[in-house]
C-alpha cells in the first residue's frame, strides 16, 4: 500500500527499488527498519555478527512505532546487490571508514550524509562521484540491542541537494522516508537548517559532555550570574556570528530551539554525552571543530567554541592517559 | 630541642603554647602532626569518631617525612582549652561552618586562614574579631585514612599580615612552622602571593575538572590550535588583568608556575577534580567564583573563567538531579 502511494506522488520516476543503510546505530536502524516497510532495504554493518542477527531476526522498532521489519544485512559491501539509495548513517568518527567501503562500487546510486556537524558530504565526495543528498536528523532514539531500537523522538529529517544534485531526488526521497511513516522535509538549500543545527549541536553537545546534564532546564536558566544558560546563549550568539559572515540566514534560531526544547519535559540525552559517559571517540572534529575552522576562515572570533572544542579534545585525551597508565602498571 | 630553637630565635616573645587546628583533611592533617612535635596540638573536628580515632592513636606522616605525632582531638569546641593559634585548614566549603565554631571564644589567639581562593578571611572576620594571618599552602598530600596522612609535596605555607595583624605574629608562624619541619615563609604583603595562586587555581583547578585530566603536560601543551595549554594561557592572561586591575604585581607568573609544575614528571591530581570525580561540592565559589566578581567589580571581563564557573556550577547540578531522580523513582 505504501508502494502504492510512493507511485502516485512520482508517477513519471522509477520507484526507489532498494536502499542501502550503512551503520546500524540508532539513526541508521530507525531508518532500516521503516524503510523495510516500503522497499527493499539492506543494511552494511561493521560486525559480521551483528549483519548475521539482523538477518536472523529483523529489526524491532518500539516506542513511536511497533514493528519488527525484514531487513538483509551484510558486513560485505561486495555482497549487497545494486540500490538506488545509501543513507550513511554512521557517526561522524565512522564516515570516513563507511565512505571508503562503497568507493568504486554502486556508480548508479546517490548517497545520503546524516552526519552531525560540517563537512560530511566533502567525506563522502573523497571517495567518489556519486550525487549527495545532505541531510540533517532530528530524530532520536535508544539502540537497546543488535535488533532492537527504541523510536523516542519522531522529529524530522531535513534533506537537500549537494552541489548539483537535482532536486528531484531529494523530493523523491522525501516521499519515499514519509511513506515509511518518519518525518522528513526537502529544502531546495539545506544551509541554512544545517547551520541552525550545527550551531544548536555545537553548544548543546560539548556542554552536556563537560558538565554531564542532560539537555534539561539548566540550558535555558538565565537568572542568577552562575547559571548555564548565560554561556549557552553567548555560545549560540558566537555560532550565529559566523553563519552572518558565511552570508547564511538561519532557517530556525538555535537559541529558541534551545528554549523550546528544554521546555518540552523529558531532557534529551546528547550524543556526546553518551560517548564521554562511555569514553568513546566524540564527534567534537566534525561539530564544534568545523565550526571553528570555519569561523577562523571567515575571521570571526569565537573564543568560547574554541574553549570548548579545547576541552572536549582534552577530556579525550584523559582516557588514554589512562589506558596507558594502567598498560604502564605491572599487575 | 625544637621548642628551644624556636625560643632562641624569638628570646623576647612569649613562646607558642598551644595550637588548634580546625579540619584534620590533607593539610589540617599534615599541619597537626608536625607541629605536634613543637608544640601542644588540639585537632577540633567535625565527626566525634575521628576525634576519638586521633586521641588513640594519634596521626601518622608518611612520605616526604615519617613519623606518628600525638595530638589531642575533640569534635567539641567548648573541649579545648585556650591556644595561642588556630590554623583553620578545612576546605573552603567548610569554612563558615568551622569558623561559627570558634565564635565567641578563644578571645587571645590568631586565627590562620589556608583556604584556596579569595574571601576566606572575610568569613572568618563575620565570626570575630581575633587577628587573622593570611595562609596560602602549596603542600599536598594523600589522606590514607582518619590518622594517616602521606607528605606528598613539601612546598610552602605563606603567610602574611590581615588588616593591620602586626607582622610579628607572622613572623613567629613561621619560624615555628619551619621549626616542625614543614616549609614556610613570610609576606608583609601576602596578595600577590595569594592571586598568584588564585590565578593558578582558578585556571588548573576548574580545567582539571572538568577534562578529567590531572595537572599534567596538556596543559603546558601549545603546538595544535586544538591544545589545551592555548585555553590555560588564555585563562592566566584574564587572571592577570584583573589582577593588573587591582593593583597588584604578581609574586609569581602564574603561566610560568603552570609550566613549571607540569615539567615536574609526576601529575598532581587538584583537590577540584578529587571533588567531582567524588561528587562532592567543589570550592568553585571561593575560587573562580571570587575571580570572576572581582573582575566584575573592577570591569574587567573574564568571558572565559565565567564559562569555566558556570560548567562546574552546572557540573554540581548534575549530581543533584541524579540524586532527585534516584529518589523519584520506585525501586
Amino acid at each position: 500500500m505504501s508502494r502504492a502511494i510512493h507511485r502516485d506522488h512520482f508517477p513519471d520516476r522509477p520507484l526507489i527499488e532498494r536502499v542501502c543503510v550503512v551503520g546500524a546505530g540508532v539513526i541508521g536502524s530507525l531508518y532500516a527498519a521503516h524503510l523495510s516497510r516500503v522497499t527493499d532495504v539492506w543494511v552494511l554493518t561493521r560486525r559480521e555478527e551483528h549483519a548475521r542477527a539482523l538477518e536472523a531476526r529483523g529489526l524491532r522498532v518500539s516506542g513511536r512505532a511497533d514493528f519488527n521489519g525484514a531487513v538483509h544485512a551484510t558486513a560485505d559491501p561486495d555482497a549487497i546487490p545494486a540500490f538506488d539509495i545509501a543513507i550513511v548513517a554512521t557517526k561522524a568518527t565512522g564516515l570516513d571508514a563507511a565512505a571508503s567501503s562503497l568507493e568504486g562500487r554502486f556508480a548508479d546510486a546517490t548517497i545520503v550524509t546524516v552526519q552531525n556537524g560540517l563537512g560530511a558530504e566533502g567525506i563522502v565526495r573523497g571517495h567518489g562521484n556519486w550525487p549527495i543528498v545532505s541531510g540533517v536528523t532530528f530524530m532520536s532514539g535508544t539502540r537497546h540491542d543488535d535488533t532492537h531500537v527504541e523510536y523516542i523522538l519522531d522529529t524530522e529529517t531535513w534533506l537537500g541537494p549537494y552541489n548539483g544534485t537535482p532536486y528531484e531526488s531529494v523530493e523523491e526521497l522525501v516521499a519515499l522516508i514519509e511513506s515509511a511513516g518518519l518525518k522528513a522535509r526537502g529544502f531546495p538549500d539545506l544551509r541554512p537548517a544545517q547551520w541552525s543545527k550545527l550551531i544548536f549541536n555545537a553548544t548543546v553537545n560539548a556542554v552536556a559532555a563537560l558538565t554531564g546534564l542532560p539537555h534539561d532546564r539548566h540550558f535555558g536558566a538565565e537568572a542568577e550570574t552562575g547559571d548555564l544558560g548565560h554561556l549557552v546563549h553567548a555560545l549560540m550568539d558566537e555560532g550565529k556570528a559566523v553563519a552572518a559572515a558565511a552570508g547564511i540566514e538561519l532557517h530556525e534560531d538555535p537559541w529558541e530551539m534551545n528554549v523550546l526544547a528544554t521546555r518540552r519535559g523529558s531532557a534529551h540525552h546528547p550524543s556526546m554525552l553518551e560517548d564521554v559517559e562511555a569514553r568513546r571517540p566524540t564527534e567534537i572534529e566534525l561539530i564544534t571543530g568545523a565550526l571553528v575552522r570555519e569561523a577562523a576562515r571567515l575571521g570571526v572570533a569565537v573564543p568560547l567554541h574554541t574553549a570548548l572544542y579545547r576541552l572536549i579534545k582534552a577530556k579525550e585525551a584523559s582516557w588514554e592517559l589512562e589506558i596507558g597508565q594502567s598498560e604502564g602498571r605491572p599487575e
